[in-house]
Parts: C-alpha cells; structure tokens; sequence
C-alpha cells in the first residue's frame, strides 16, 4: 500500500475528489496531533472523505485508533519518514489570529456587540446554521473597513446567524444595512435589537431560494453571505448576493471551508464567480473560527468519524475562509427561483 | 463634473480600465494622505491611471497640487462629504505586517539571510527587476512552510532576485531546491553563496521566454514565480511555473500587484489560472513591500506623476499579493518559445 493506493481507493469508496496530496496532508496533520478536531482542523481535507481515508490507513496499519486518539503505528511511521512528510504548522499569527487586520476602530463597540451577541437565538439545523465566533464577526467588519466597504456604503447581509447586520449598524459607519433571513427568530431578535439599541437596520424574513425582492436588485454597495456548501446553494446565494450590487467596483464577502468543500469544488465556484463579472481581490483562509452547535452528534459526518468526541463549544474545527470579489463588469445573474434541495451534496457534513 | 464623468474620462484618456470606484479610492486615499507614494498605495489603482485621474481631478478644481503634495479643495471637499467618501484605513496588524503569519521557525535564520542578503545584486530596469524587503522573502517561506509547501518539497525559483532559493534552502526543511534566473550576476551570486554557506540550491542560468528544460517538466512540488506583469508576461511566467508542477496537490505562489494591473487584468489572470487546472487557495494582498529600486526616475510612470518626490528607500510604495495556487488536474500549459515584447503593456509602469 502507497499514498497513490490509498488516494484511489478513497476515491472508488466515496466518489469523492481525494489527491494524494491531501493523503499526505492527513498524515501531516496527525504528526502534530492525535485529537480528531484537531487533525481534522490541521488536515484541510473535507471531513466526509477524510473519515474515509483514516478508516483505510488503520485497515493499511498506519494508524491506530485508541479510544478518542488516532496514532501512528511504527509502519505510518516508517511511511511518513520515507515520503519526507511533515509535521503540520499553523504559524498564525499571535496578535490577528491569522487574519491580517486590526480591529482599529471596530474594538470601541466590541463589549457592545457582545452584550447583545449573549441573547441571539441558538443555532438549528434545520437551516443548516452554526455561527462564528462574536471576535470572527468584529474582524470581518474591520476587513470590510479596510477595504472601502463599509464606510458609507450600502450594505446587505444574505443569511445573518452571525449577526453581522448588527455588527457593521453598531460602527455607525455604513449608509444603510439591510439583512435577509428564513428564520423568523433571527429576523425578531435583529428588530428587536435594532430597536432598543437604536441602530439602523432594515431585518426581513426572506427564503434566498425564492428571487430577491425587485427594489433589493443593483441596489448595494457591498453585500456579506455565508452560503451552505452544496455547490447548487453555494452559487445561488452567492449569486443573490451579486444581483444585489449596483455594477463595477460593488463588492461581495463569502465564507468558504475547506470542512464541507474540496479543492475542487472551490474551483468550480471561483470559476462561476469569474464568469458572472467578478474577480477575487482576497482569499484568506481561516479567517472565521466556528463556535460549536448544539447539534454536533446529529451533524452527517458524526456517524462517520473512526473517533468521536464532543469538542468543547470554544474549541474551534470548523474554519471558513473570508473571500472578496468585487465586480469588474455588470452582474450576469439571473433572479430565478430555485427548486429542489439546495443544501446536500456528497460533500456535506454537518446538515 | 462627477465621479461618473470623471471616469469615462480617464478611459477614454487611456483606453484602460477605470471605474467610478477607482476614483472614489483615490478620493479616500487623498482623504488619509497628502503625499503621491501613499496615495498610490492606499488607493490600489493602477499607477497608470491614477495619474492621468489626478490630474483630471485638479482640472476638476477637486485637488490642488503644491510642491510634492496634493490637496482637496474646498469643492472637492463638498464632492467627498457628499458622494459619503471616507478616508482610506489599512487597518493592517502591527505584528505580521498585514501577513496573518508568525515567522515560527523561519526567525532563526533572518540574521544569517540579512548578512548573504547585503551582498546581492542590485535590481537593474533591464531585466525588470526590483526586490521585496528581506522580511517580505522571510514571511514568504513562512507561508510556504504553513501551507506544506516547504518541507520534505522539491521547490523551484523562476526569477530569484528576491533570494527566495536561498531562503528556502537556510531552513533546512526543503527535499530539493532551484532557481532559473536569466540575469547571470545572480546566478553566479547564488551559486557562490551556495557553495560558502554550504546550502544546496542548484542556479541556473535561464530566459523564461524560452521553453523549460525537459528535465525540469512535472519534476516540483511546489515553484515560486514573482512575474512581470504585462498579461502576457504574467501568464507565460505562470505558465512555466504551472509545468514544472509533478500534479494535482502540487502548488504555485505568485506575486502580482494593483499598482501595474487593473482588476480586469486580475481577473483575466485568475480566468487562465483556474482554466490550466488551478485553484486559488490564498490571495494576500499587501503581503510584499519592496525596496525603492535605483531607477525611479527613469522608470515609465515618473514622467506622468502630477507631482514628483525621490521616495526613501525603504518606503515601501509598491506591494504585492501573494497568490497561492494548488493544481486540481493535471497542468495544461504549452512548454513553447514566446516571441516578441513580453514585458509591457498600458498598465506597465515601471519598466
């Protein structure tokens, strides 16, 4: 057994895309750690296959499982030394977490933001949420200022279980927020919020399967939306988001894993991004921390995991990247209705 | 006169790209700095443009040039109050630099790169060279190595007068490492402080408008490539980058700028990178600084800035992205001989 060996045969097992490379990725990570969150978090492999792949290097012996540890065996060992694998390093950065900015003006309202954050209605499953850390949401405001988003511009948020709305309304910076949610108790407590704290933000119960309202098409600046990761939902939210914007030089922000996401399938995302009149001018991995969701030992891949435990609600795994697009030239999106399940795919794990 | 007028213009002024945001970044830079080398890095437009915009602007009686400064008048005051401009904020982390990366273990050997790092070559306008800070090269392989790129790899250099080969190869970590440089100062620099110091890097003597040597084809892990950024240029560099790659999980790291590519010509880069079989993993801009070269007076742009100063030189003007590829199928790129004029375009500004 080699690591091109293993590659196919996690490929033939899940139908999923799976390169030897992300094989050594996998045995990087489990060099520097033997927690399953962990290896998982370091290895950047999308969960489902990767449950695959640690089932076949144990059946390979070059793993071992012990209770909630996953080891190497002296054979992993020996492989890795002769494939020159190495430990896997994270050198992120102390002060930024990793994301490159400061929070400059955006730390004056962060008790504000999370004072409020502490009564926001709690992550379901059934509209696949799971929402980032309060200091995720701060930074993402403090990159959107950085890069002329924010600051008197019209912003609108696409699906809101990070309170990012609130977030960007309590800097007093942007000329207008609007934010669109299916929940009705995140469109309440936003209102809600909204009204007792006195901050300006429009909040409406919207389902993004169904066309954005007519008066919210080429209306923005900039609009902010962390899709689910089936490739069908992916881009039709992303796309509301781009039919949102006013044309060339408006901006969009996404969120994208790794977790629930392969290489592959970011590149037929970049390349629908592209073809409907954007380019990318960041991409920086890493940059969300999720804080766990009640609804863990539910989540697909749970079944899946050779090991399992509960992680900590503060110990982040689940990572997205911070994508800006702004758009070069007219959005080519249509405003169509979608039908069907938009939220599964093979590379779904935690609906 | 407004923003929109403005930018019809300066494209027909230049046949380039220019957008009505474009004039609103050099409004927000002009905002935050009255000098012409933070205007041109705050703003991100490239340099090109920017002037012939700076100079409709003071024809506008928005901005007034005295000396080596540039001001908003009264009425462009009115115009920036009332378009709700606001001044540019980089935001940027006081420790990495904006990188979102720790040195880790890179730390250890800056002193000994600084000391090889005082004996190069100076950057000469024949070859379009001009280098980043020796911190920039330092992050750079700190990136590399906390994306797996570096340790246990086989690397390959096409163009080195940053000395990322010798950075690379001072970690100890790299399998193997190469640098192809068609300037024989640096050739010969790098193979004589390889051999001092005892580092293995091969140097090679190469013009990248030729085809790759056979034996350079599918034979890295991972190349390093910071090319002229003339589309053409940019893309036949890459390209050659892209083909030294072994196969899908192998990575390519790129430079590119906004100071001498528009977004549009972003976006045509990133359009025949996911074309070849790439995805973008990473895109960080402002992650390279570089050192005022010794030919700014005569490079393209000087003879269009509105108003002119010699910058220090290690006030950094002119930054960089770094790109960061992965290759999802196998490379699609020619290895064919490129003809003609492959360095300038509209956009060049400092060949």
């Amino acid at each position: 057994m080699d690591l091109k060996t293993l590659a196919e045969r996690v490929r033939a097992e899940t139908s999923l895309p799976f390169t030897e490379r992300d094989a050594q990725r996998i045995l990087s990570a489990v060099l520097t750690s033997e927690d399953i969150w962990r290896i998982i978090d370091l290895s950047d492999v999308p969960v489902m296959a990767l449950c695959t792949a640690l089932r076949e290097m144990e059946k390979a012996s070059w793993l071992e499982f012990a209770k909630d540890r996953i080891r190497l065996t002296q054979a992993g060992r020996d492989l890795v030394k002769q494939a020159g694998i190495a430990p896997a390093r994270e050198l992120r950065c102390g002060r930024c977490g990793g994301r490159g900015v400061e929070l400059g003006p955006v730390a004056e309202m962060a008790e504000r933001f999370a004072k409020i954050a502490a009564g926001r209605p709690e992550a379901i499953q059934d509209y696949d949420q799971g929402y980032v850390t309060e200091e995720s949401t701060l930074y993402r405001i403090a990159f959107m200022w950085s890069r002329g988003d924010l600051a008197g511009k019209e912003i609108l948020v696409l699906g809101d279980d990070d309170l990012v709305s609130l977030a960007a309304a309590l800097t007093g910076a942007p000329k207008r927020v609007v934010m669109l949610d299916i929940d009705e108790r995140l469109v309440e407590f936003i209102r809600e919020v909204a009204r007792s704290e006195g901050l300006q933000v429009e909040a409406l119960r919207h389902d993004l399967r169904e066309p954005l309202p007519e008066e919210l098409l080429g209306a923005f600046d900039t609009f902010f939306c962390d899709p689910t990761e089936s490739l069908r939902g992916f881009l039709a939210f992303a796309g509301r988001g781009i039919s949102s914007l006013r044309g060339p030089g408006c901006a969009g922000y996404m969120g994208l894993t790794r977790r629930e996401a392969s290489l592959a399938k970011w590149r037929a995302i970049q390349r629908e991004l592209l073809a409907r009149g954007a380019v990318l001018t960041d991409l920086r991995d890493d940059f969300h921390d999720y804080v766990n969701w009640p609804y863990i030992e539910t989540m697909r891949s749970w079944q899946h995991l050779p090991v399992r435990r509960v992680p900590g609600r503060e110990e982040p795994w689940y990572r997205s990247a911070l994508i800006r697009i702004e758009l070069v030239e007219p959005p080519k999106v249509a405003n169509e209705r979608l039908e069907g399940d938009i939220f599964t795919d093979p590379e779904a794990a935690t609906t």
